[in-house]
């Protein structure tokens, strides 16, 4: 059995190209005792993926150039010596890039039976989904009443970010980069929409959208996104710190706010999270958004590349705001 | 009565200079039923006062014009027709920047008798030293073992930071500005120093005085030394944010650390904070520190600019790196 696979060819500098990824074709092992063989189906590309092509030390290892990408996917299994995972079963699990693989199940998850898509388990039931939700609950500590403002809010965490901050009770603000991703939003419910790329002053844009001021900023782009929301929060207004993406393909590192000394003046509390030292309430959350997804309470927007050779454009256009909610490639 | 008072005479550009400052005599009323008449001791300079300079909304509002500037002060009561507060009475409050005033009495506090100079209210036993243990237990919750960096820890609020934090078990990191200050605050009992006046790379040299890395950073100063905080904090660090000094005196904004994705990477908590918020465990932070400053556990520096004359001079040092510990008017 031959696999085909995305190797990280090289590092990028800036924005990655087609140029730092390489297609290859590797022969599999036979399955022996305990193992299974595994069809992937789905694959998920997600921006923090950019920061583990640096090298350097972080929560997660850099990948290593040379070696097969790594990164959410689903699977079913096809052939099998481990009676845990039969054939038939779909799994979930951290082997993307690749079309098959052998494993002996370990760090691999069974998908329950759902008459969803099983690749909402990349999205809105998966990390982004999880990140949402432990962002407004653990971190920020969202609460009825509340004005929240998304960056990045037609992602794949910032739309759910959007949707259970209705849910919560807050008044939403959200920021795009463009007519179309707005237009979306305001399907979703929100309250305000800015599209910061037609947006002169982001600050006062906010200003304008929130007179009553942020209490809440869930951040997943930096830079004058963490400007303008530190000059529009309320006292004692709370920042959950997900992503900086405008930042992860810099060259050289950008200047930070220069308003940090709101930091002081209005009592700000910043922080930042990482979904995966959380995962004890994600039984919680899969109860809870299980529901809400199959009463249509949550919509789950995907944006789909068709086969692995496509992997690097969809993670590519992750920084060119290719997506709306959840970028997947859908592997043949 | 004449009473000598300092007003604001134009709003500082930059660093404040004598300009900035008139010195007026006013005629007292006689002081009717429930009133009292108070001749200062002692006037308290802060850099706080640096930003109610600034014609701007904050926490506490701005200085005017042609008024009499506010600030901490002890004083003693010379004249009364009020039972509350006869004469002898020793009293704290907001009422610096003058030699005498009237008062009903609304918002002072009498202060208890004690060996120790009165002056210490304003530093130590006041808000300084407040901030320093609000700062530590409830902002960042330092413990026992960990690695605590402190900025401007020659300062009225750093110095009591660095004591109390060996007193909670910590290892002291502690930047100054002087060589001087650095052999003060050695005296201490800190376990490392940094002049960063004569510090290249300042993340190194914090690399270097603690190769553990930083759990917990008590930010008064901003700008460089925060980018240096952010390069060594270790996971899960938390940073108390009580002043950015370095920035008081700018005529532009300044721009933030360009390392901010530390936040996320390291997953840190950043929290500003104004003690005044925190004044219910007043009580109990006065008992230890009163028990602290008896045994000689806490040493309570002090720089004294003597006559109200010199109360602008004082004002100016504080961000000339002049004082050591709390600075200080002394009246005459």
């Amino acid at each position: 059995m031959n696999a085909n696979q995305i190797l990280l060819d090289s590092r990028p500098e800036g924005l990655p190209t087609a140029d730092n990824f390489k297609q290859t074709s590797v022969q599999l092992p036979a399955i022996t005792k305990g193992e299974f063989l595994v069809k992937n189906l789905w694959m998920s590309v997600d921006p923090y993926m950019r920061g583990r092509m640096i090298d350097r030390e972080s929560y997660i290892a850099p990948f290593q150039i040379g070696q097969v990408l790594e990164g959410g996917s689903i699977g079913e299994v096809i052939e099998s010596n481990n009676p845990q995972f039969p054939i038939g079963t779909r799994v979930s699990a951290m082997h993307g890039w690749r079309s098959h693989y052998v494993t002996d199940g370990s760090e691999h998850t069974r998908l329950p039976n759902t008459p969803m898509s099983e690749s909402h388990f990349l999205g809105v039931l998966g990390m982004p989904g999880m990140t949402a939700w432990t962002g407004l609950t653990r971190i920020a500590a969202l609460k009825e009443g509340d004005t929240l403002f998304v960056s990045g809010a037609a992602g794949a965490v910032g739309s759910v970010v959007c949707q259970l901050g209705k849910l919560m009770g807050a008044k939403v603000v959200a920021s795009v980069g463009s007519d179309e991703k707005a237009a979306y939003l305001r399907d979703l419910g929100v309250d305000a929409v800015i599209n910061y790329q037609t947006t002169k002053d982001l600050s006062a844009a906010l200003k304008q959208a929130a007179p009553q001021g942020i209490d809440v900023y869930f951040e997943n782009v930096g830079g004058e996104h963490l400007t303008a929301a530190l000059n529009n929060m309320n006292d004692h207004g709370r920042i959950a710190v997900c992503g900086m993406i405008s930042q992860y393909n810099d060259t050289a590192p950008t200047p930070g706010p220069n308003n940090l000394g709101m930091i002081i003046i209005k009592k700000l509390k910043i922080e930042g999270f990482i979904v995966f030292e959380h995962w004890d309430h994600y039984p919680e959350f899969a109860k809870k958004m299980g529901q809400w997804l199959a009463t249509g309470t949550v919509k789950a927007e995907q944006t789909i590349y068709q086969g692995l050779e496509q992997a690097p454009a969809a993670f590519i256009g992750l920084f060119e705001g290719k997506n709306r909610g959840k970028m997947l490639v859908k592997l043949d």
